[in-house]
């Protein structure tokens, strides 16, 4: 990796962009840094007030990792709400006050505001966005955590209002992780979850800076550049498929099966839920995705190959049509009509299935022995994470953003959160987009795996497709992105996380 | 019910149409018979040849009822192929031939035909339509069987062409069923499957003549006004429901479940594959849904009423989406896109999972002991379709329709065909955009059973909604229809059935 003059669209004049390895050639990125915050306010030469509106789990966490870095430069952050918001109480005891200025009604503050990140709802966004740009001052930013409403402008026949800039900074973990390894990295420079940026329209030219300090100053140890539209096809696909509807699909056919071959129910959820979001998750996290296989004995690896190669092309076959029906509008048009229709009726949970009623009782057996990585849920797991970084890379998107979006988001963000409470909580507990997309597609997946990839799993394994994974490019991307991470464990603590993920505002999504 | 003079949009200068005492008011119907073929002549005025383009199910039936049906009015019925159709050899055997000029290229037989009926897969009709339009006779009226194009072409901004007459008359059963109990007409007049007609375009006032003529001649025993956008949506949202995902969803489901609960493999098959294609479709075919309940016994009946009320609802929010989805075009949108996918990619199979393994065995079971409606299962299987059957009254559908394509359908043409073979095997050999719906919305089902509803049933029936279920409108729908009924039991023998269903052409949409 070495100092670079990037190209002018992406110029930065201010901070140092760097050039990572990648599979087939470089990409431009930002290694982030405490050392960095000196070069904030140049960066951000014009902005006086950064406004961010929502609380949810995002804004919560963007706004306090905002204030904080930005202390003593002059810039102020302030947060804006709907009036009669039910977070406004929580904002306060965050420190963030009507009395000082830094609270008051979404509008209000938009109009003041110099830079606008918006980390409201996707409903919200796609109800209020026209009244939101309405009171943008001349010139004022639009931020963006998520690609959302780039779809939904589409979709609507809508745009962004002429005459602003439009950026995004995309952080690949939930809020709740954003903020508690910001906080880590008082002590370990560099400790935070990666992001992602895109610049989508530039009118003063200052559009790439503004976004590279905010995202330096959310704490992201690297950031990468990518595009809105790839950010949304990559975030909605990747949250339907491993991130969270296929894991939940994972977790809960691996469950009936062990439990249909005379498993007791606490064995059974070690062997789907408890493998998964500890020691694979873990696994991968520290040593990537090759050494999951490579740490089992011969009989796992037996198994471990007929399972992978049992389950990559069902689950393919899924992502492939997910990513179709994101790219072409069918998929958000099916979330606004899902959203009128529960206008009237309430989403159904997931989590009374059975498996989950057992979750206490396994999480009361840790400790008690180290779980060893299973192989079958290693290899239903590792081959759909792999079709998923397939369809990606097939599709045209940077391996940054591939990486991060299919594999480091998962095990250093969301198997962590599931593996303090459990997946089907989390799932229920997600942002309305991401829970109508896992509800819409893990039950796909679910019926592949057991319908025909289990039972094809009998069968002797492909060695051709087992090469190609061993060959896989995603190791040497997996290692290079391995390079830019903070020397500190980022995985959570199973106390640290029950403490922290209490409340029902728990979501992974921007707000 | 009694004769009636039609109002002036359905008036027939031939048929006598009657009306249908129905819940909240009366619907137009026709009684078919082998006493109206000698009207078919006048009602068919102008027509010299039927064309009727494509073999598959549909087809292949109905080109053999209309031409025996036809047979000395002077009036011929021709089978119009793609060049190269595998299916030449199997129409010769069926005695159609290049010779006499009754088989031939599909737009030859196209363009020398007066009515023109298309009954080719829905992707040769997507790909295809102009080609036909184009070789349309002037004059010359367009049949469908269901209203897939209608869907396609709003999809695409196409229309019809103007200046031909556009009707359809969609069969309420499978192509198999609609041959087979034509041919026991012959013995017990009116013995068929129903059918619904719809006119969408009259430029020369003699539309709906020849729709009736057509059904008539098809043997239905009785024919039910309906619109072509009204049997579209019925008929799409019908086969990813009840039909076929659905049913799918809940064998699938309940085997699980008894084998959890330590049922051996036929006895687990029994309790929910074979209690539903048997004894309950049988009990629902003869008696109506209520009878499902009240040949229970006391404890039978408490099972039901908790599983009736805990499936309901998650039923009917299914339901209630997938109708959204194919209102707003979005179910065939993925279609399409999955059309264009698969073109690379074939679509795995599902009946390689564990019951369909044990189908055999329980089949060699047959008659040794008499099956009874199984509790569990009914309760679900009856809430699933009484969710339906109210999802499309609340959409305003006819109760004609609601009761065909919701419960007839259902208990006389599919489940028979399943109860034969078995439903995975049935779904994999469906039409594509049926298969595709079914792969696509079963699994969804079966994770709301599985996660939702069965838990659910722990708990204590819900009162209010069983009341709702006793005094349900559908009961006096369903009985008023049975009045229509011929004295014929038109269920299907296994030994019959096996030999009827034998070739890969079987299916149940038209094409």
């Amino acid at each position: 990796m070495t100092t670079t003059s990037p190209s002018a669209s992406a110029a930065s004049t201010v901070f140092a962009l760097e050039t990572l390895d990648m599979p087939g050639g470089t990409e431009t990125v930002l290694r982030g840094g405490r050392h960095l915050f000196p070069l904030l306010p140049e960066a951000l030469a014009g902005v006086r007030r950064v406004g961010v509106v929502g609380w949810g789990p995002q804004g919560r966490a963007q706004a306090r990792n905002l204030r904080d870095s930005l202390r003593g430069t002059g810039i102020t952050v302030s947060v804006g709400l709907r009036p009669g918001s039910a977070s406004a109480a929580d904002a306060r005891a965050h420190g963030f006050t009507e009395a000082d200025g830094t609270l008051g009604d979404w509008l209000a503050v938009t109009a003041e505001s110099d830079l606008v990140i918006l980390l409201i709802a996707d409903a919200a966004l796609a109800a209020h966005h026209r009244e939101i740009f309405a009171a943008l001052k001349p010139g004022a930013t639009i931020g963006l955590s998520h690609g959302f409403l780039l779809g939904h402008l589409r979709q609507t026949g809508g745009d962004f209002p002429p005459g602003h800039g439009v950026i995004a900074v995309c952080p690949k973990g939930m809020g709740d992780s954003v903020r508690r390894l910001y906080e880590q990295g008082a002590e370990v420079n560099g400790a935070g979850i990666n992001s992602s940026y895109a610049v989508h329209a530039d009118p003063d030219g200052h559009a790439t800076d503004r976004a590279l300090a905010w995202s330096v100053a959310l704490g992201s140890p690297y950031t990468f550049r990518t595009t809105l539209e790839s950010e949304y096809l990559s975030d909605i696909v990747g949250e339907r498929a491993i991130l969270l509807g296929a894991v939940h699909a994972i977790v809960e056919s691996l469950y009936t099966r062990h439990r249909l071959a005379g498993a007791d129910e606490v064995t059974a959820y070690e062997r789907s839920c408890e493998t998964i979001t500890g020691p694979i998750a873990r696994t991968v996290s520290r040593a990537g995705l090759r050494a999951v296989r490579e740490g089992l004995d011969a009989d796992g690896r037996d198994v471990f190959d007929r399972v992978y190669t049992a389950s990559y092309g069902p689950a393919r076959e899924i992502v492939a049509e997910i990513y179709d029906e994101v790219a072409d509008g069918t998929e958000l048009r099916g979330v606004v009509l899902a959203e009128r229709r529960l206008g009237a009726r309430p989403m159904s949970e997931i989590g009374g299935s059975p498996m989950w009623s057992v979750s206490a009782r396994a999480h009361a057996c840790r400790g008690e022995r180290d779980l060893p990585v299973d192989p079958f849920a290693a290899g239903v797991f590792v081959a759909t994470m792999t079709a998923q970084i397939d369809e990606f890379v097939e599709r045209g998107h940077p391996w940054s953003e591939i990486v991060n979006e299919s594999v480091i988001e998962a095990v250093d963000s969301l198997l962590p959160y599931m593996h303090a409470r459990d997946v089907a909580y989390m799932v229920d507990n997600c942002s309305r987009t991401a829970r109508l997309g896992a509800r819409r597609w893990g039950p796909r997946f679910q019926a592949a795996y057991e319908q025909i990839a289990y039972p094809a799993a009998e069968h002797p394994a492909d060695r051709a497709l087992l090469a190609s994974f061993t060959a896989h490019p995603v190791h040497e991307a997996l290692a290079a992105a391995a390079k830019l991470r903070p020397s500190v464990d980022i995985s959570v603590g199973v106390a640290d996380a029950e403490d922290r993920v209490s409340g029902p505002s728990a979501g992974h999504r921007t707000a």
